[in-house]
């Protein structure tokens, strides 16, 4: 059977091209981890892609900033239909519609016994955590294809209960891979709860998931910065406030949005922030076009009231060749920490969990109480034009791009 | 200056007479606790009351069901305007518009230091926690008065941000001395969070506020079971599904509403229910002409599921006068804690501590994410039409009657 | 392969047999629900028991209260050495030296997943739950035997480090497939935590569990009840508070033993109380020769601060046929919830989720901070003298058995 | 009525002096906010001192590496007895031995509502939060003296149960005035529980604490690193293991010391880490010599494993005069934020709300859990002494010293 995908071809190239169709046992190719080589997944299954979207952080190998190899295969935002399951697989069924979260995890090791499946101990030789289709993450092939693998099928698959509803809402389902989960645990990280004031850093997809987040649970007051006016306007249509920070830091415009019904007693700053921007921060002001990657996590120490907490679930990495500084290539930010610490601020970073959340936002999604599709402007688009989409995306459009391999979105 | 006050005169009987305007001593009087006598509270406040709420636990003693005595000023859901503070007083200011907490706490024992202003220890010579105008509560005047004081007035006040913006609010800033808390935390106390499916027993004002927090706090689906179909229709007016419990236990309705888009694996019940209703429960199905006070807390064990959580934010009492059976009249229950057992649930009971809640619930409020006042029908009537209210209140009316003794209410 | 086990032959009888070597399919037998006759488990791995203790919940069975079949295999404690491992397990190494959790669960189904081992939704066709060797739990094989099956063997099966320092501290280890974390979770679930004061009904081995545990969780005092004084004898042992309550209810002793060092606000009643005895409690003074199913609980409440917690680790049964009246017997049990209502009292019940635990109480055991065999005073005795260990443990001996099939321990 | 105490004359000299005898109005002089001049405390007491310690935080004033201005007198953490009370003091009585929380909050404000008193909103007008005695606090005086006033008396202080016990253990009671609370919020902040393994950068007082509340909290191995082997050598005396990081980056020591005990799973890094160094840190191994700010939390997230919590209550400042360059200067640091972003790292930074915890650390020690005074080897000396414990305790002595201004330690 065939099986085209979305290959990585160098920096700021990619290409749909045949790949080999999946099989219960990793094969050798770019990027593979030389110890996961011929590593046997009876426990996987074989997914029939309904939907598979590109990612903010599928950009940062795009654009050459990583070290990923050419020909990588793409995609770790998979929605599917289960075509066939390996021997150990019980209760996962040919025919269920899936999603996958993006962290690849085991259900066996200490972490994921913790829930904490994004730093599972069993998936990647280099390092605890990994995900599909992406750079050091051990080399399992990624989901913008026709068809993937999913290994430990009944644990990492979130089987939708009816098949007709999931096909109707497979554009709002499909963000509960990734960035619907991202944005929650930013926000739940950032102690966002009934009544809070928030912080957005990023109207990107994921930064638009964080303010959907913030107000289904229940936020008073939603601020949203970026540097891009279409991005922002998307963020206004459903009711969040907007900062463009081209023309300065945060703080000031923060304290006049929260005006009047700020609690008088403290300074009007906000309760809680997310930095959904992650390491290739620009600057704000006129460092707008100057990449600075502190310049987020500063402002949002800046932004926060004492007794605050930050939620960091943009990426920061170990190593960027293309960072600005000798600092940056190896991951190192300079932070104000002393500002932070007088604040008692806490920061809660890494990879979403996706698999703690996506039950519930799953349940919020079926019964309607949010629309997570037409918040981040949700876009379906055939396999073919995956390059269109990667490079429409990195120009700033205010769309999330949803690949959609047969055909199947309505 | 006069004040005039509903006081209670005997079972059915509330009247609206003058008593003395409010002072920084407590002095003798009907129901106050003769360690309390000669009390100074020069960290109080004296409060204009712009609007003071008729409670279902009034109802308890109203009905004669409790051993208030004859003569007792009624009233716990205070929202005011302070006209006065005593020398002790630092931070509230004459003019400020505030919420009181039913709970009376002193902030200075531990815990109020632990955030259970419920159960204050320096407050009520008999027990730890108390309230305004309530039985065995100390005999702190009750507030369905014009003025009212209040103690520990810099701990206990909330203050709205702005006059005129809480003003075109009151009615729903109302309801943040009792019962939206109260509903909350019976949420809470149940674990209700994103995605959450709601079993809420009782369509009262409680109940309703219970099935608002649930929405607030991201339900999924949110279902309210009474006796009233009135009071069911109220319910179903803000988008719950509803159960007539007249028509039978309501396990199976539960599993019938929750149907298609229930989780495939296991048995379609509910994360979470909530008690809105109490001791004085009635049967289900024939039952329900029929006082049983185990009834509720038996049903919400039946439709919870496996690992599930049960809040109790109705009231059971630790002597009933007026109870079905001895085992009743000692706050005894015939509970099926084997079935629970069986199921892992946990209970949380008690006094909802205001305070806790009371800070968020208003920004909720002020920035129009709930509408707990259009939810709850809150209905303002003027002072002296409070025993009408009581009455058809007493009667099922699907209101939640809001005393407006200076025609504040706009 | 030779298997000998301990088997249930009717009221009051139990006996060593020759029973089936187990494999990888769950065969029909005493006890088996026929949906899962026939059920394959690949994913399984077959013990030799190193160790397997007798628990109190094996003696409801025995004593005739349950309706357990003749022939059933009892035993839910087990500690074993992989000795096979199914083909679809892939990190559970021949030769490992493990505990079981007495829980068995899948690792796939929603409960699992949010820790709620207990309740596990795949194991047990009858109700969410299940455990080795017991009624109404599905029918999987006890493990009173030399050699038993473990299903999900990867998921289930904590792997101790080192073979001989297992081997050395096995007594202790042995005590993590259920009374230790057992009684860890009625501590945690009532809120036992640095300086706490602490009551723990029961003296047997999973009262004696929980006070060790909250002397590791940090609690100032811990107090201890029961009607048999070798018992407390054993609980003194360790620096516990005793109270005999066949000198009556439990209150008056508690506040006299928290005495001096007690806050001054407040009455000296304790912070924390754990249920460690169950459906067959009995009366406290001139009723101690009488069983009283709401005893315990009952007086928990009684000896529990306002603003305390719950902890219900000891087993009530949704039918128990030897129920002293009607509602003893679908257990229902007449509770003063007016009493712990108006304490604000949080009551946590179920059987423990051990997968939950069992990680960081291993790693108390293998660096020395806890002696656990030694409180519970661990006795060890060959197989062939189960029956005995049965009664004399039946008659109130401070004994905690350990059966010991094939001589291992040293 | 006379008042000696320890007053800061400049970089590297404190005297004792006589000062004013405190009253309940706040008067102008050195480090005072001109906004609290004359701020009146009728909700105050004045204490004599029993004891008042020296601590690690006041030799960066006295290191002249602040703004301190002198005459500033120095002194946060107190235990005393209640001499005299403001007219607003309810409950706090003539007598009584009590504990002071060296954060001064009002106990009325947001924060203090929440828990966070270490960000008070009403005791300084620069910004949230506050102690005695140090600067840029709002200028309240210090408490290294005979005598001294404390706030909101009712609400900052914890009164010990019987005057005669307190006095027998007064050098551990005095240590819950900052210190053992700091460190248990370190570790608490941490995720330090039963069996963890812990990393505790720093041998000082708090970082001694700091091992001792691990120990409390049920930890499996605690680590301490150091550069000093006297202080060293007192972590040992109560069962830590120990680092000398002149050695080198501990990474390294910390796997070996985790060795055949670790789980097996994953890398032997620890679970949990505290900083109790702060901004004033050296260089590991050949920079021991150098001040190099970011050392410690880099290191930290070297040591922590994937999935575990760092814990910071060492000191970071906004400004630092002394730093070693400018971003020192203004509090800023270089953290490779990436690698703990890659192991999900969590960060908790802030004073410790000393409120929320010392409560059940002074149970811990009434009922003899826990020995803080011998663990941090607490030396009581008399006032005149100060300025020869501050030169002791700045040249690295392995002593927590203790003023005695009255020759009250028994």
């Amino acid at each position: 059977m065939g099986n085209r995908a979305v290959v990585y071809q160098g920096p700021g190239r990619v290409e749909v091209r045949e790949i080999d169709y999946p099989g219960y046992e990793m094969r050798d190719g770019p990027g593979v981890n030389k110890m996961n080589v011929g590593r046997r997944t009876p426990h996987g299954a074989i997914l029939k892609t309904v939907v598979s979207n590109i990612c903010g952080s599928d950009q940062h190998m795009v654009r050459g900033r990583t070290t990923a190899p050419e020909g990588l295969v793409l995609g770790h935002e998979i929605t599917g239909e289960v075509v066939d399951v390996g021997p150990d697989v019980e209760f996962a069924k040919v025919g269920d519609i899936v999603s996958v979260p993006f962290n690849i995890s085991c259900g066996r090791c200490r972490n994921c016994k913790e829930r904490k499946t994004g730093v599972c101990l069993n998936v990647n030789p280099d390092r605890p955590g990994s995900a599909y289709g992406y750079v050091d993450m051990g080399g399992w092939v990624g989901g913008q294809a026709e068809y993937v693998m999913v290994p430990y099928a009944d644990w990492n698959l979130l089987r939708f209960p009816d098949r007709d509803q999931a096909l109707e809402k497979i554009l709002d389902l499909a963000m509960l891979s990734d960035i619907f989960p991202t944005g929650y645990h930013g926000c739940v990280s950032a102690g966002v709860t009934t009544g809070s004031t928030v912080y957005i850093a990023g109207a990107g997809p994921v930064g638009l998931a964080a303010a959907t987040s913030a107000f289904l649970l229940g936020a008073a007051v939603v601020i949203v910065g970026d540097l891009n006016d279409e991005r922002l306007a998307q963020a206004r249509s459903f009711g969040c406030e907007t900062i463009n920070v081209t023309q300065g830091d945060p703080v000031d415009q923060v304290q006049q949005i929260l005006g009047r019904a700020a609690p008088a007693i403290g300074q009007p700053l906000v309760d809680s922030a997310v930095d959904a921007v992650g390491f290739e921060a620009r600057g704000h002001g006129r460092d707008a076009g100057t990449e600075m990657p502190a310049t987020v996590l500063n402002s949002l120490m800046d932004v926060t009231r004492a007794g605050g907490a930050i939620g960091v679930p943009g990426l920061y990495v170990t190593g960027d060749p293309g960072g600005v500084d000798d600092a940056a290539k190896v991951g190192s930010l300079s932070l104000r920490l002393g500002m932070g610490w007088a604040k008692s601020h806490s920061f809660v970073t890494g990879q979403c969990p996706v698999m703690k959340y996506n039950h519930q936002l799953m349940m919020a999604i079926l019964y309607d109480r949010v629309q997570i599709a037409k918040n981040v402007n949700a876009t379906p688009i055939p396999l073919d034009q995956a390059p269109q989409g990667y490079r429409e995306f990195d120009q700033g459009a205010a769309r999330k791009y949803v690949l959609d391999p047969h055909g199947m979105v309505r």
